[in-house]
């Protein structure tokens, strides 16, 4: 996993089982509460992974970092710091998603600036966009304000559509996922070694589900979360 | 628009055209920089609505509000709010997918907890998630450091959740979508009559694409952005 040489999306996946449909999947899919032990082939793994990488983001800026933890002993510190919930140890794969509040500073801005220019976008209008994303991100740039507040919230926002978008092409595969919010961030970062300037977000385990899935707990009607025209 | 009817996610969308796989999707979507004046039926609207409430929140406590604009003289006064930008008013709609970061406080926690309950959750376990959803968000309350910051973060990542699965579910039916970042949060408060302790979180211009689609600006090789076990 060192690399994923597999970037592209064939339209079955392995062993012959066809593609779910999206609406099937957001019908049926629940947060997967255990995980039984068999693991997720490579090459699913990595179509997962893929799909979240080709999530849109603000300039292309792709904020995000994912640490795929599958070695026993790696989830068994990953849990810890998850709260001791089981299924990070029980699950074939766990993605730790996060967010790097000032790559786009360091690197990012350029490298992604010379690949779009690289796929047809004109050098001319490099220097629009510098001025437009320092103008968006640059002023809590590398401070702690910035890290737990704006920047955080940026990185946050743009992590989440490849989380979301891995969670869903995981469900479409047929497997079984359960995304966690319950960790304390510090010891994420000093379990698997990630920097304090970057934001951990989410966890998404993936695997096959063991025993029953989470009861479906219901949704707010429409008419209360959504609006025409106007709030409320 | 007061009130989603449908809740249902039919097999094959209006005009009997039929639903995308998600992985050709996510290989085909680009940004759309220009809509044309060909409106989404409403039918669809509320699918692609639909699937996005369908997401998994933490504690299942959908923070998520949306506010969908589609009258002419809103989607001006949005645009304005959007740095001016065209495709607020091109688009046939524009998803406003906004944050709370008290309703959980005021209602929803307990509202989550009794539908839960009749969905088949035991009321033992209410007081257990009470003091659970109390730890992970009451410190910053209502307090502008809980909007800009830690609360503020919360919410962005759940909306985000709900948001991304509403622009995969539309571009699966065969809509284009935009997903946009360039607004002042205030001015779209404001244009909206969205309460002050509402985040903004991002817009979802749908609709039918008018001329060329945005170039591919391609993406960062997996190895600088996926690790295995630990960081880097």
């Amino acid at each position: 996993m060192s690399a994923l040489d597999q970037m592209n999306f064939p339209e079955e996946a392995s062993e012959g089982r066809g593609e779910k449909r999206l609406s099937a999947v957001i019908r049926e899919r629940r947060a997967t509460p255990h995980f039984d032990s068999t693991p997720v082939p490579e090459e699913d793994l990595k179509r997962i992974l893929a799909a979240g990488l080709e999530a849109p983001s603000g300039y292309n800026l792709q904020p995000w970092r994912f640490v795929v933890v599958r070695d026993p002993e790696h989830k068994k510190r990953l849990r810890e710091a998850a709260m001791g919930q089981p299924k990070v140890e029980e699950a074939s794969a766990v993605v730790v998603a996060c967010g790097d509040t000032r790559a786009w500073k360091e690197s990012d801005l350029e490298r992604a600036l010379k690949m779009g220019n690289e796929h047809g976008f004109p050098e001319a209008g490099n220097e629009g966009s510098r001025k437009a994303v320092h103008a968006l991100l640059g002023g809590q740039a590398g401070t702690a304000a910035g890290i737990n507040g704006e920047i955080g919230i940026w990185v946050n926002r743009h992590v989440m559509i490849a989380f979301t978008t891995m969670m869903w092409m995981a469900e479409a595969l047929g497997y079984d996922t359960a995304p966690m919010e319950g960790f304390w961030e510090d010891k994420v970062r000093a379990a698997l070694g990630i920097p304090e300037h970057v934001r951990v977000v989410a966890l998404l385990a993936i695997g096959h589900r063991k025993g029953n899935d989470k009861l479906y707990g219901g949704r707010f009607d429409p008419k209360d979360v959504v609006f025409a025209e106007r709030w409320g």
